[in-house]
Order: C-alpha cells, then sequence, then structure tokens
C-alpha cells in the first residue's frame, strides 16, 4: 500500500497506535495514509496534528475543505487523495458526483459563483504559486469570503500540496473501501 | 509584513507567546513567519511543530535539510524563503556563495553528485508532483541515501511547498536581517 | 446534459435514431454523448464510425483501448470521458481500480511495463504531440507491440484528442449510470 | 513519406482506390495523408468521412475552417498539416500570406477582431483543453458567430487534434507540391 | 510593417543610412529589420554589428547557422525571422524543405545526427534555459562540435533569441520576397 | 568561472584589453563577463557595444534598466545575471532589498503600477514571447511610458534573452565581490 516499510502497530507508540484505532473503528477499516505515515512517528503527529488544526478551526464547511482538497489533488494528480477525500466529498456533501467532476475538472463542475472562486484560487495557488497575487485575494474577497476564510482557503491548499506530494511519493495506495463509498 | 492582520503579542496563547520570544531571543529579532501564523494559533502550533519533526527526526544534514529548501523556494519564486531560508543556509553551510546559487537555479550551483540527484528529484517533486515515480527513488538510493533519507528528502521538499504556497498568499516579507546574515 | 440543444429523437434521420435506440437497449440508458452529438447528424454518424472502426479493426484487447482512453481523458482533464470511460474499463477489464487509478495518473496504476510504455507514449503524444519522434516508436516496438498495434495506439489516442475536446467545449456531462457502473 | 508501410494501390479495396484516384486527379498528385492512411482501410475510411462532414455539414467558410485548421497545427507542431493545408488555405482565401502568419503565430496575423477570437479559442482548446468554459463559448458569441457555428469551430479544431497527432506519430510527410501550392 | 515610425532614411546618420542602401541593392528590397531598426540608430549599429560577428567569425556553416535560426525562432512563434531566415536557409543550404520544416518542428526534419542534436540544444537552451547544464553541452561534443563550435551554437541561438523577442514585440513584418524567395 | 577557456589578457586585441582593464579599474575587479566572453573577441566587441547602446541612448533610468534585468534573469534561472546585476540594482536604486525581491518574484516586490506594468510586460516577453501583442504595448502605454520607453523595454528585456542564455551555457559564475555589494 505503501512503497516505505508499515511498521506493526504494536511497535508504535501509544499515541499513534490510539489514533489509529480510533481512526480504524470509526472508517470501519485503517485508511493507508495512517499506516504509511507511522513509519516516521515524528511525523505522523505533526501531519496529523496539522489536518486536524485546519478541519477543526476553520472559517470553511466541512465540505468547501474537502472540495478544495478534491480539486487540488486533481490538479496534483495525486491518486491518493483524489480518491480517499472523494469518498470524504461525497459523504459530507451528501452528493454521489461532485467528486468526480472536481477530480476531473473544476471547471466542469456544478458550482456557484463563490465556489468557482474558491476553486480557481485554490489551483492557481496549487499550479502556479508564483503568480498569485492581491488579485486573486482581491477575488475572494469580492466572492464574499472574510479574510479569515481567505487564510483558511490557503491553508488547506498548502497543506495538500504537502499531502499529495508526499502520498505520490511514498507511493500511497487508497484503501477498496473509499472507491465506493458514499456512492 | 503580511496581508493579514499580525495580533499583538500578549494577546497570544501563551505557548504561542512563549515560541516567538525565544525564537526572538535566539534569533535577535522575530522573524516574520512567526508573527504571520499566530493570526491563526492552531495553524501556528501546527506548522512550527511539523517544521520541528523535520529538523530533529531526520537523517539529513541540517544544511541539506536547507539547501532543500531553498532550491525548492527557487522553483516556487517565494521571496520570503529564499532569503530567510537562505540566510540560514549560509550559516548551517558555512558557505556565503551556495544559497543565491540554489535560489537561481540549482544546476549551477557546486554541489557534488549526491546533492545534485536530491535536488533534482526535490525540484521534480516540486514542479511536476504527478512525474515522479520509482525512478526518481531509485536514483536517490543509486546516490546513496537510506530508506529513511529519501522520506526526509521528500517530508523537506512537501513541506516547504506548503510553506511557499502561505508565504506567498500571505505576502509575507522577510525582515530585513535575513538579506545580509551569514555573507 | 450539454450546452447545446438536444434534438427530439423523433426529428432526427433514421440512422440516427436506430443507433441511438440499440445504444439506449444496450446499456439500459442513452449515453449522454449520443444525445449531444445528434445536434449535427452528419458528424455525428461521423465520430462514431470513427469510434466503430477503431475498436473492430484493432491490433489492441478492447481493454487496452479503454485503458489509453481514460488515461488520455485524464490528462486532458475532460469530466465525461473519464466517467464514461471509466466504466467501460472497468467492465472490460473486470477492474473496479484501474480506471480510478489512469484517470488520476497513470504512473501511480498497476501496469506491466508494456501496458506501462504504451500509456506512456499515448500521454505524450496526448500533452507534447510536437516532442514524438521515432524513439517513442522505437519503445513501442520494444514492449513487444506490433506496427499495426503502434498504428492502434496512436489513433485510439487521437481520436480521444478529438472526443475531450468536443465533450468539454460542449460541455457534455456524464449520465449518472456511469459513475457507479462496474464498481 | 511515412514510418509506416504504404499499401500498393491495386490492393486497397475498391472505395478506398476510388478516393484516392479522385483526390490525385483534383490535386494532380496524391496527397500523402491518403497513402498514408491506406494503411488501415476502415481508418481511412472514417477518417475522411469526418473530414468531408466537417467541410459539407458548417456555418464556416472553407477559408475560415482552413485558418483553424492552419492555426492548430502550428500549434501542435505538426509539419505535414501546417505545409499541406497552408496550401489549402492560401487557394481558398486567395492570399498567399495568410498560411504563413497563421503557421507561425496567429496572434502576428492581419485579422479581424472576429476571426481573432475564432482562433484564440481554438488555440486555447487545442493547447489547454481542460481550461476552457463557458466564458470562451460567450466570446464567440459576442465575436458574431451562431450556436451551429460554435460547434463547427469546435469540431474542425478537435479533428485537427487528431490529425495533427496521427501525422505527427506516422512521421508524414507533405508532397513537396505543397510548399509552393498558392504562393 | 513595424508598430514604431519608420524613420525618413534621409532623416538616418550615414552609416546607418549605408547598411541600409547596401543590404536594399544586395537583397533587391530593403528587409523590413532594417526599416524597423532604424527608430533607434545606436541600436541598429549593435544589433547588426553583433549579427555580422556571428555570421564571421564562427566554427559552424552559414547554413548551419540559418538552421539554428529557424528552429529557435518557430519554437518562439516568430512570425518575421521564420520567414526571413527560412528564405535564407532555403539559398544557403540550397533546399526548398528544409526551412518549412524546422520552422513547423525541427524534430520533423530531414536531418542528421548531429545536426538534430545542435538543433535539440538549441531549442532547449530557447525554451527552457535554466534546465541546460553540463550534459548538453557534452551531446554536442560527441556530436563532434568543437569548444568553439559549441560557443558559436549558443551564441547563434541567443542572439535570435533576443531578435525574436523585439520582432514580435515591435511587430515586424516580413517582407512579401521572403515568403517565396528560394522555393 | 566559465566552462570555455579564459585568455589571457596579454593575448588579446587591444581594444579588448583596454575594455577589460577600464572595468576593473572601476570595479576593483573583473567581473566575470568579461573574462569570458573574451574568448570570442569580435562576440565580445559587439555584446558590449550592444550592452552600452541600451544604457547610454534610452528612455529609461538606470535603476529601471536594472529592475528589467533581475526580473527577466531571475525568470530565467540564470545565476550569474541575478547576483551580478543584482548588485548593480542596489548601487542604482540605492536599496539594499529590491533585488532579492526581483529575482525572487516581482510579483512579491515594492513596486509602483507602472513599473509593475513594465515587469509584467518585460516577464512575459520572456516566458512567453509568442503571446505578447498590442494589448501588452497598450498596457505600457497606460502606464505612462513614451513610445520609445516601449522599445527600450523590449530591448533590455530582449538583450538579457541573450546575456542569460550564454551565461548559463556558458557556465559563467558571478564573482564573490557581487554577492555582498550594495548590501
Amino acid at each position: 500500500m505503501t512503497e516505505f516499510p508499515v511498521p506493526d502497530i504494536e511497535d508504535l507508540p501509544e499515541d499513534v497506535r490510539d489514533r489509529i484505532e480510533d481512526e480504524t473503528e470509526d472508517a470501519g477499516f485503517t485508511p493507508n495514509v495512517f499506516s504509511a505515515f507511522a513509519y516516521r512517528p515524528s511525523h505522523f503527529r505533526a501531519f496529523f496534528a496539522y489536518h486536524d488544526a485546519l478541519v477543526e478551526h476553520t472559517e470553511l464547511e466541512r465540505e468547501e475543505i474537502e472540495m478544495i482538497v478534491v480539486a487540488v489533488s486533481g490538479a496534483n494528480d495525486c491518486y491518493y487523495c483524489t480518491v480517499a477525500h472523494g469518498a470524504l466529498l461525497r459523504i459530507y456533501a451528501d452528493d454521489p458526483l461532485l467528486a468526480d467532476q472536481l477530480a476531473a475538472n473544476h471547471r466542469a463542475a456544478d458550482l456557484g459563483e463563490s465556489h468557482r472562486a474558491m476553486l480557481d484560487v485554490a489551483v492557481k495557488l496549487t499550479e502556479t504559486p508564483g503568480k498569485v497575487d492581491s488579485a486573486d485575494r482581491d477575488r475572494l474577497r469580492e466572492a464574499g469570503f472574510s479574510e479569515k476564510a481567505l487564510w483558511d482557503i490557503a491553508s488547506v491548499t498548502a497543506f495538500f500540496n504537502l499531502s499529495n506530494r508526499m502520498s505520490t511519493f511514498a507511493g500511497i495506495r487508497p484503501n477498496e473501501e473509499f472507491h465506493t463509498l458514499g456512492r
């Protein structure tokens, strides 16, 4: 499921093991990204703590976060993240189609204007970060997002630019369950 | 120094304030990235905890980490990170020229073969993450890097793909001190 | 389901109507690409005649054709084709996962060497047609493909470079059924 | 004249032979694309039937079709199509210079506003199909094109994205006559 | 013929006027690049002096120089330079086809291995200068070029990266004569 | 300091030697680009004569010229030019920070609107010369630049597209002094 060794769960530090067991109970299976990051326990802690901060302290709806994740992951051609977060988006948005739209091309998706602006900026910050400037921040403001929401859109985009690169480099493969969840 | 409001230090949670005061004492000034991330204290904690994990639990020398950071930040056209980490690279590598070389073009830098391979892969994972595959991992192995070092090279690259995007989006500007430190 | 008007089926020329009725009977629903192309009956005939020639006179297995279609459509960010042909690939390859892999990134898919070569060349001919030359033809020969198979790989790639552009320009949307067929 | 074998004309099915003989009589020589596609007679039929539909059932002037073909083929760096359709454009537009302008760069050509819009969209659909959306369709409408003309502009663009890829992959070379016809 | 004013020839400094008159006598017409650069006489002198140095002090055959010019100008989509130097290439190489091949795609041209290497490097130095390194110099050496020839290949490439940008920015149009000379 | 042989100064033609000695006296050291170009004396003369014309006959302030040089050289990833002209920019603009900003990303620099327009066009003409057209010239006019200034902006941009390619191909390295001058 990954190109790096996966440690035995019993050899892991207790907090890492606890987190994996909680996720497994929640999902009914252990999402492979947890097993893969356990290769480096201190990175595991940092990665999931950052993820948790992004979904807990945010001006965005959870389904908006997952919309950004899927669009960014599609732009970065990341197999793990488009599939695993595609499942989450289907569930959080209660929409069986949106994830496939965003993974293919957010410009082809059923989006209102403010979500189109949100994803245009997220994909631009992903593909050509050096070309982003105040005009992009202004576009988000005009679409109705607050300053804190601007920060949060950028943060989710930035974090999944990290996550996509780790998943691709480590060859992390999505669990089969993710391909069908919420369809 | 950033496009988002900078909170007064006395209004920050104690742990965030402590970290900022420690950094300020260490550096002789407060690096702007700390002030900027304080806008979202939970993200501040996550960001710097991840950074700390990357420099504390690693197979790489600190100067190798900073080499990756500067090359990646140059590829992403990030003003804050090329300048601030350029200063760190001059200090950790005890080399006044390498940072300017890597910020401009790692192919023009004075590098041995294994560092050239390290930076070729880091820049490829930055610019075209979807094109990275097992041949890139093999190139690093042939250059003498261990499996854990492969993970660490990818992790530093991925984290600064996050950091570059936040710095650019938030318009974080490097402190003047960074432009001359270690020259 | 498309940005252009969809004619009433009873207003269509008989051969076009017959083809649509046959497809509807076969699939249990009318794939939207048939309704969309009926806007221009002579183009409808030409488009599907070309498609039929490609799947009927070929050295490739049908599942290989669909592998090329999904990888090419993923590279071109085409929502209709990744989803509709993703369903066909699941069915013809009897594999519930391969389509999601190829739509995201053929480099992350479970492929033998000859299929990897086939898709590397198909994606290169898609993304940078002007850079294709004799070295690419030789790579396919070394992977075991015959001269006729080389022609067929290029033809399927080229045809879906047509199809992707029509689907995107016309805003053709996949039928909901395609999202789940064969999973 | 191509990297694939060219069958003897007497070995070809009668309809394919007839088409080649008609073209030869018309042009005074056999355009190499006919000889090359004869390698696969069923593909030959489909390819030229599609071409015929595009020039026979269209809202565009023939010279507009050839303008699109040359601009698209220039964007795709296709030697056969820029030269052979350059000749056709010189003849249909009765203009000795326009083809060389469009093959080099449609932005440098002598074009009215509506033809500039037509070629801007055709080249965008060629180079970055996934970035095309309703704004591009609207631009063509504002330039005065009807809905059917929009479809036709996209269809010619899409078909020559097929044709360019086949010509490049098969290494089809233009007949010498095409380089000077209509100059 | 250009977007900038063209001075009257009698208002020009004598040396500039002499050069234009010589060129006009040689060619039978005044190539528009001379009229256009006369807008800034000191730049006129510098531009043509550099050009003269490149064709007078060189290890390359004149036809090799023009091959580089046409391939580079094609890569940069420069209308003036592909057409004007296409004519020069037809004359110096005594070949009516090579210029159209190189303007479209040097990979589709009739080239021996050493000229293919020469143009691969020239086009790479044009399109992605930052990716050129010692491997590219070595490729030219292996193709049989001397050190001085390496310098000269790079110099012609670099100079026409200047020339293409001036011609495009100033909207310089080739004289009609260039479209047919040497065909 | 360069990949090509550097001739002994006493073996050089007198005018070349004089120029090198003048520069050495001015700067306190011999900038490596002079030593490197001495490999081909006639190219040396042409290169520096062009440079001199650009800085002597111009509507631009010298600091504006150096702003363009650093932004263009950053876009082309040229180590020599970003560092050597970064030093000149610090001196001519009397600003210790601007060069590092422009070398990293001109969009992150402290610029007024007209300088932002100037550098947007210079970088566009550098990265995608074929996409430049009358809209770009108009943008400069609206930013307050005269026709002659438009020509000069393009000329400096074009010349450093030459210079960057020669410096990169020849592997010219900046003198250590340039890294700190004017900081």
